[in-house]
């Protein structure tokens, strides 16, 4: 059998995310899942780098897939845009090494968080950014990320239910910009809990907000109270930006 | 009774256009009149700059009305964003002189037209470019741009059915350049026809496949026969990008 690794972008504004159990026909997987069906006749499943949740987009989601027929990653590709909705978009396929799992060979992650910021709302980025209509000390915001560099156990900043899965997590880096009137926040690590990303965002906003102190977040993380925290962050900021394989930048 | 201006930008995919003939409602002027009615407690009409059609987007459409309700400026701008779909956004609101008119008192205006090219479609930007999936000849194009400028009768690049207004008019500026996947293209001209921008788009566009020379463009022009232009480019690449006022830059 051939694999095939998709690297794809889509606005997640309409869909139940990435995969849902019970009502599946709004999401992601199955939309992209139907489309690789129809086009071999096999009844394909895909293995995705990781979930997102509803309304999450991606600029780079990566898939794999198993597949008997032969057909070109230009064929694959071409036939997948043509019939996808037009907010999934195939941005390359290419055949791999039968051993590439997406979620399994996944090194670290890079995820972006978007921000509005001001007193004017923005008509075009609205679903691609969190409004907030006042100020934010960006400076703060910058030295309590630092905060979360390293190897923590992020417990305090995830909504998982299950105790007996590890909660610790290694960030490697945060980078948060100004770009007119957006707040650009970048996170990598090695993953991300369930909402986590959200969630430091949602503290990080109360710190940019004076609302806590930079230093409290070191003390957040040491609680592993998921209650100490700030809010989960709306969905439609977060976008899953890259995925980065062993030797391999995708 | 005072006149005030408004800068506004929308997002134009929902809507049947600024204005239209019979089913009012589900038009822009129609959503900022409501909630300028319902701010004032008065029946307002806006006089705007000009027209934009369904699904054309606007960056700073300029609106004026008048109203006895005295009101700051903040205000009405903050009334207007809390109560208007999230698509329409009040940039600015200015009280201005009583004889300002926001169309009688235009200027120029810039229209900005974004093409997506490549092979691979876009899920972000859909609604806002016109997607192109083969090659274009940019310098071609450029080429082609350059025969509009001036002053001329434009009668070939619209589609106005009346015979009595003038069809001339002078455009002072074509600007055409590549950002990544998009060409954007600007317009700077004292009016623009009915459709204009578009079926100049469309005609460029064909100069940009190969299927016609550069210089056809001043042939065109001089049959003044609509029938011998390009198609009329889809709505949702066009921005109405800004409006000029005598002394006064919008």
């Amino acid at each position: 059998m051939r694999n095939i690794k998709l690297t794809i972008e889509y606005d997640g504004s309409k869909y139940n995310g990435w995969q849902r159990l019970g009502n599946t026909e709004n999401t992601i997987q199955f939309k992209i899942e139907s489309v690789l069906s129809r086009m071999t006749g096999e009844n394909i499943e895909v293995i995705a780098s990781g979930r997102t949740d509803a309304g999450v987009h991606a600029l780079n989601q990566v898939v794999n897939f198993k597949t008997n027929k032969i057909l070109s990653s230009e064929y694959i590709r071409d036939y997948c845009n043509k019939y996808l909705p037009k907010d999934i978009v195939i941005k390359d396929a290419e055949e791999v090494d039968d051993r590439f799992h997406a979620r399994y060979n996944a090194k670290s992650k890079k995820y972006l968080y978007r921000i509005w910021t001001g007193e004017i709302p923005t008509a075009f980025h609205r679903k691609y950014t969190y409004y907030i209509p006042h100020y934010l000390d960006i400076e703060a915001m910058k030295k309590a990320s630092s905060y979360f560099i390293g190897k923590h156990d992020f417990k305090a900043f995830s909504s998982v239910k299950s105790k007996k899965k590890s909660t610790i997590r290694e960030i490697y880096e945060i980078n948060i910009k100004e770009e007119g009137k957006e707040i650009q926040m970048m996170f990598h690590g090695n993953g991300f809990l369930y909402n986590m990303v959200r969630i430091m965002v949602g503290t990080l906003i109360e710190v940019g907000e004076g609302k806590r102190r930079p230093e409290e977040i070191e003390e957040i993380i040491n609680t592993k109270v998921r209650q100490n925290a700030g809010p989960t962050a709306p969905a439609q900021g977060l976008f899953l930006y890259q995925v980065y394989y062993e030797g391999l930048q995708v």
